[in-house]
């Protein structure tokens, strides 16, 4: 057993690497495919252009294909210009069509063609069509690589034909049962296949009750439904038949991608994640933001400006500017991922409005009365003249603002999806502006209205 | 095929509730049995209690104990209880030990014995054995319901010997191959055996570098490696020996779980997402935070009194005070978003403190130059007298605000994990509120000095 940790493995990718700098094009096969072609990766990664280039001659075009469909997606683009001429066409040709399509969406019209050009005329066809689904659908995530069925076999017939396709299929754990018009009719897991006696006709035993998505489905819905009843794959039907598959793998990669979408949202920094990039690149990314975030500092700031009599005449009333802030922005913030996460996790089967909230507005009225008996204790041993007046106008502010600060926070992701808004309008930043605003507003209204028994 | 979308499965639903409420037996176990188990859970979560009671009637020990185990664990401590007395053994003797795992560690000790004791001898034995593993590692999220094979017998053999252990095993779609001392020490997949000629020996045909964790490995770890690898499960050593294997749909919830763990801790809101809760037990989770909040709003206050002469003889330093607080916690909570997130994706081979230090730090210069410049734009225009200044000691602050930022948001996370802290300690709020009072002192540090220039 070949066991490697951080530090072996790092010793071995040395001495592959010597085997390249030295020439020794049997030592470098031997080390090299005696590891997982994702640790290939790794490795291959790891090389310097000259190295590369060496390992080409030392490996065939097809082997090279089963470390390029597996690298990223910048490096595919990278590498591909690199490599020998004859190398291409058996890269792409040996590629699985669901990767193709991820790599060649996101290349110019022209280099796209080229590549197409001279892949199979079969194979290209078929991923020219997936090209054409929308991004994020399951037609765009799915491959056409899957393993379809008669009702009318049997167990030994289609163990046989298994032999046959395994190796080129993407999954062989579901084998789809179709009609002569290629409609879904069934579907045989390879665990109940290999359960089966021999002469079972697939008619007899395949589960008839199907879960499918539609070529135009939301990758999210896929990954909700494949994650709900525990599938390793999921068809795709355009009309009826079945044209494609998902597999877990892929929606493994949507998840992570979907929950980060949303994380980046709220706390409020696109490309805050990329971690390749300079710090040049990723702050010219934030830049916009951190312009907006100034924008809106400027619009609290003049709301601050319209009360300067008022902070004038009471000067303390600056010290609970944070406060109130704080507490607006934080409880709206969490109104808001609550129902950000809900959209991702319960998808059109969702909790509705009304209940959400009506639940976040009564937290925010538990939440404002605990607070504001705190401030009744706290304010006035801190401030011994009219500390209870202030406490008082602090408190009330308080549970107002939380209250509201709920409410929005959980309101404006809904009204941007019915306004069918982008929803980055219910971003972190956003909602917390609108929040410190009302909270500002409200605060130093009732300490106008107060001020006299205060001074 | 059964297509059911959300009006037919709701229609569907009625048809089958009606069919229990007329005592009508055959129809009931027609409809419902049609359904795919996880669907059945849904069905069998909505009705009352007086309706299970008498589906406990319908179906035996054997068919509940399908649904019990797809049950969320606080519905099967719910319904556990009003089971009749003849099915409990046979519901727990089903279960997966995964999942009675996860079930009988949420009890109470004496219940758990209770429960235990009903069970068969050996099942029983080995569940006790993997309730002690600590919670969160491989060791408790594993199952022992796998297949081992011995590498001398032929694809032959061991496609036979499926045929009976496939119903009971997690999974069959990879083998692993032990030896007499069941030391692990190989790993075929269902789909190799399937390929392969009936007569060859699993020695050769069987991979030997094998991903494999321990039993004390995090999770995080094991997700790491199955996502990375593409893998649909993976096996779990202790003493080399083969004790278990995580299936990929655990490791599905154990990637949800985390994330969400990150992400409530980011936006600094433990029990947020928690929706099945009232009102008030969700305030009264967030409550401790929210008065924490309202203490660390008191200290940035204290801060703002400090500096009450200040504030006093130019009033208009105030409305600033947002726009500081702002761009120190959200650029703070950026890199923190990022370190945190880092961490979760690379784990053990992460990118270095050093360089993730270095690069926010500069995303902390280059931003706050770009906003010091739209400074210097804006504040004369908003004040014409001695607004050059004011943008000067604004656009100051801030440059140094960001950069003293990025660094505490960075450098917090890596500190706790030294230090052995309780990771909460890097959690937003907590980022936010040193960020603050940093960002507030260096402002009105930087007022105080230049306040002659103003007035």
């Amino acid at each position: 057993m070949v066991r490697l940790n951080a530090q072996t493995r790092e010793e071995y990718t040395k001495q592959i690497i010597q085997a390249i700098d030295m020439q020794n094009l049997e030592q470098f096969r031997e080390l090299f495919f005696d590891l997982h072609p994702t640790d290939q990766v790794d490795v291959f990664n790891s090389l310097t252009k000259k190295q590369r280039d060496m390992v080409y001659q030392y490996i065939d075009a097809n082997e090279f294909s089963e470390i390029f469909e597996e690298l990223e997606i910048e490096k595919q683009t990278q590498y591909i210009e690199e490599l020998p001429e004859t190398y291409t066409t058996d890269v792409l040709n040996h590629m699985p069509d669901d990767d193709l399509v991820d790599f060649l969406g996101l290349l110019p019209e022209e280099t796209k063609d080229f590549y197409l050009s001279k892949m199979d005329k079969e194979e290209a066809q078929e991923v020219i069509q997936l090209l054409e689904y929308e991004e994020q659908t399951a037609g765009a995530i799915m491959t056409t690589e899957f393993v379809a069925i008669s009702s009318t076999e049997t167990v030994q017939n289609v163990l046989e034909m298994l032999r046959k396709e395994a190796p080129a299929a993407e999954t062989i754990y579901y084998l789809y049962v179709v009609n002569k018009q290629e409609k879904l009719v069934g579907v045989v897991s390879l665990r109940e296949l290999i359960a089966a006696p021999l002469n079972e006709k697939i008619d007899n035993m395949m589960l008839t009750r199907i879960k499918y998505v539609e070529t135009s489905s939301d990758q999210e819905d896929v990954a909700r439904i494949m994650k709900k009843y525990d599938f390793l794959a999921l068809p795709v039907v355009a009309a009826e038949k079945l044209v494609g598959i998902i597999t877990i793998d892929d929606i493994m990669d949507v998840v992570e991608e979907e929950t980060e979408e949303d994380f980046a949202e709220i706390v409020g920094g696109k490309g805050t994640f990329d971690e390749n990039i300079s710090s040049f690149s990723a702050a010219r990314k934030r830049a916009p933001w951190i312009v907006l975030l100034l924008f809106f500092g400027m619009v609290k700031g003049g709301i601050i400006g319209v009360f300067e009599d008022t902070l004038e005449q009471y000067i303390m009333l600056a010290a609970f500017i944070p406060l109130i802030m704080d507490s607006a922005g934080n409880t709206g913030t969490q109104a808001l991922a609550v129902v950000v996460r809900s959209f991702a996790v319960e998808g059109k089967q969702r909790t509705s409005i009304r209940k959400i909230m009506k639940r976040e507005f009564g937290i925010g009225v538990v939440l404002g009365l605990i607070c504001a008996v705190a401030l009744l204790i706290i304010v006035p041993l801190m401030f011994p003249e009219g500390g209870l007046i202030l406490a008082g106008i602090v408190g009330v502010s308080l549970i107002l603002t939380l209250c509201v600060a709920t409410v929005v926070g959980a309101m404006v992701p809904f009204l941007a999806e019915k306004l069918k808004l982008d929803p980055a309008v219910a971003s972190g930043p956003f909602i917390t502006t609108i929040n410190d605003v009302l909270g500002l507003v409200i605060y130093f209204a009732i300490a106008t209205r107060l001020l006299d028994y205060l001074i």
